[in-house]
């Protein structure tokens, strides 16, 4: 089974990334780019096969590990 | 108008980032971790307000920017 996970900085937390590609994506020329974030995505491919258990397994994952909820939302998917 | 990319690593392409989550998330005791994959999510905020050149326009920025089109693929999804 697959699960996706989406890690994106609260709002309000600086994105010093997002502000660096902002001022790239100016300096090549593209215009009204009024704001840019960025944030992980992860694949796993789990042994478990019900879909319940598996978000479970995922969500402790990302509390322990994947995300640091301090600054960090997270949001997961899981795949049939 | 809002932009989000996804970026990912190829197929085959090794993801030393991925293999250190994997390790990582056995020690800590998740079992049934088959692979793990980390890429990168997007999120652009544009003053563009045609949804047709907004896509355009994000496209370009990953070939040119936002992506590493020899070792990565991306997907761009704009929002309403």
């Amino acid at each position: 089974m697959k699960a996706k996970v989406h890690v994106m900085l609260k709002k309000g937390v600086l994105d010093p990334q997002g502000e660096a590609v902002r001022h790239a994506l100016g300096a090549l020329g593209f215009s009204g780019v009024e704001g840019v974030r960025v944030g992980k995505e992860i694949e796993l491919e789990l042994a478990e096969s019900d879909p319940a258990r598996a978000e479970e397994m995922v969500r402790e994952m990302c509390e322990k590990l994947l995300a640091n909820t301090v600054i960090e939302t997270y949001r997961v998917e899981i795949e049939p």
